[in-house]
């Protein structure tokens, strides 16, 4: 039994926050799925349920990917139903990254909760992000262009984590290096969203570009943004640890711009960096200082305005319509944490 | 430019050997793959270039698979060159599957080089496992039947390789399940090479399945043979140490019939499994030695018999054309170890 859900805007003047268009979206997307996720084999249920949240009161991420595929579907005009198997497979892929990522990255938590390598090892993570990829392109099948696209971000995703992981091991990162990996881990699959809808939705050849790029800028102002939650996010808020990122040594976005900043402070950052012991709670502090008068705390905050401004023209010149243009435009303001 | 190769039988009567098949089979899908892999991220180009060899003269695989898929294709009446995307798609998979199973089975020799995780570290060889996997999804994305045929494979993969896993973790593990994990673990994809061969080539729904199951049993039987390998294989055959599924405690099918016999042999047997320090040689004669008086050995080339005979009566049943009849089941006994 399949039950009706308001899918499409009752009026167009209606507006909604970008709280709510999450909501909506994953009112949507959840049972659909909940329908793919049945598809797996039966001991990659297990690991894929705890990494879900579906086994407790977990709850499933924000949904912000299936928004975009759907936001830009009806942005060219489109529905909701024909773009929900790419809105899914989209949320498979970027479940796919997390698992693994977890994995290559040792994270020992996500979403207040214990990753499934943790729980599981790191086996039966490998092969959940496996079945999840599997079964994401499963879902496309019947849509050539929407797989090619996805597929293609797969492979932007693997890039770009390969070039993070790389940066970890080595002394000296660029910042326009550091800005490019961040543009395929985290931008490829967001633009990928908005370029599936629009196809989805029977966009133009320009509509599916200019929403794909507008994905892209927005996707990036968010890493940035997400980068300085990293060090300066409220633990409550990021559900890590204060200072996360230095804490790990991450080489984040606004740490690459201080540590290739050639001044006296990114270079006793980079000293501490170095350091072979474990950060004290004063030092970590007096990293995040060092980050800061470095310019790198600035200079990401410069770079998540302007991407967030390129991204916000992208989708004007794609021309969409009024209340997918006002929403989608909510949610990129949502992703470069502009909305408070 | 393209090379026109001999794609399709000039006489009807000239059956070739099963090496002369590898042979072709590989001349035809390894242009094509080196294609294929040329779409692959920059990063992944080390890794999987050293996997198949390309770096040296290693060489890649014996293109069991796509000559099933080629030859599937022209048992229905079809001809090769609508069936190569499925050929090096049906690669791709497997290889993906190598390499991501060399990571969680620890292996570090896989056709007498080093692994990928060995040379690249394992997250390297996790992110090559991913894109070898999207791109197999990427050339398929035509072709939505086989698509949906080929991902379904992938999770019989992981559910086979999840048993496998549990297994070695399990004192006890009973015959018929250990028979069920190899039916996923590599029944599975050599049945989809089949039946994707006969999609491709255009056979009729009953001709498609019955090559599938043809493909399942011999691959089955293929499992069989090679645990038999695994244990009294010659090692400068099977590019192993000997007795080297005995040193690894591996719970392969002979083994999990021994174990599983309630002989005394087979406690005895257990009792070795059990202990805490590495086997020494006269150990490892020896438990070689129990398994065959558990019947291990008997029971697995009885098996391995059976379903090659199974294997070829599906053959027969799905009614192919007499020249690539008389090479799959050529092909099926080379599987077999029944060709020397």
């Amino acid at each position: 039994m399949k039950i009706e859900l308001p899918t499409e805007p009752t009026a167009l003047t209606e507006t909604r926050t970008a709280r709510e268009i999450l909501g909506w979206a994953r009112e949507l997307v959840e049972p659909e799925l909940r329908a793919a996720a049945a598809g797996l084999p039966p001991s990659m249920r297990a690991p894929v349920w705890h990494h879900f949240g579906w086994d407790d009161d977990g709850g499933s991420g924000k949904a912000v990917r299936p928004a975009l595929v759907l936001l830009a579907a009806q942005a060219v005009g489109g529905t909701v139903r024909p773009a929900l198997p790419a809105a899914v497979a989209v949320e498979l892929v970027h479940n796919f990254s997390l698992v693994h990522d977890d994995v290559m990255d040792s994270d020992e938590t996500r979403r207040h909760r214990p990753t499934v390598w943790k729980v599981f090892g790191s086996d039966q993570a490998i092969l959940a992000g496996d079945a999840l990829l599997a079964l994401s392109a499963q879902l496309l099948a019947g849509h050539p262009d929407q797989l090619r696209v996805l597929m293609s971000a797969v492979l932007d995703l693997v890039e770009g984590q390969s070039a993070d992981l790389e940066f970890e091991r080595r002394e000296f990162v660029g910042a326009e290096e550091c800005r490019q990996m961040a543009a395929g881990k985290t931008g490829a699959l967001l633009g990928c969203a908005c370029a599936l809808g629009a196809l989805a939705g029977g966009g133009t050849p320009d509509q599916i570009r200019q929403l794909g790029r507008f994905g892209e800028e927005a996707g990036l102002a968010f890493q940035f943004a997400d980068d300085l939650l990293g060090i300066w996010g409220e633990p409550a808020v990021t559900g890590k640890p204060v200072f996360s990122d230095l804490r790990n040594r991450k080489k984040s976005l606004p740490v690459v711009a201080a540590l290739a900043s050639g001044t006296p402070e990114g270079r006793a950052l980079a000293e501490l960096y170095r350091s072979p012991d474990g950060l004290s709670p004063d030092e970590l502090a007096h990293a995040a200082d060092l980050v800061e008068r470095a310019g790198g705390r600035a200079w990401s905050e410069a770079q998540s305005e302007i991407l967030l401004g390129r991204a916000l023209a992208h989708l004007r010149a794609a021309t969409p319509r009024d209340r997918p243009h006002a929403e989608l435009a909510a949610l990129a303001q949502l992703l470069a944490r502009r909305d408070s």
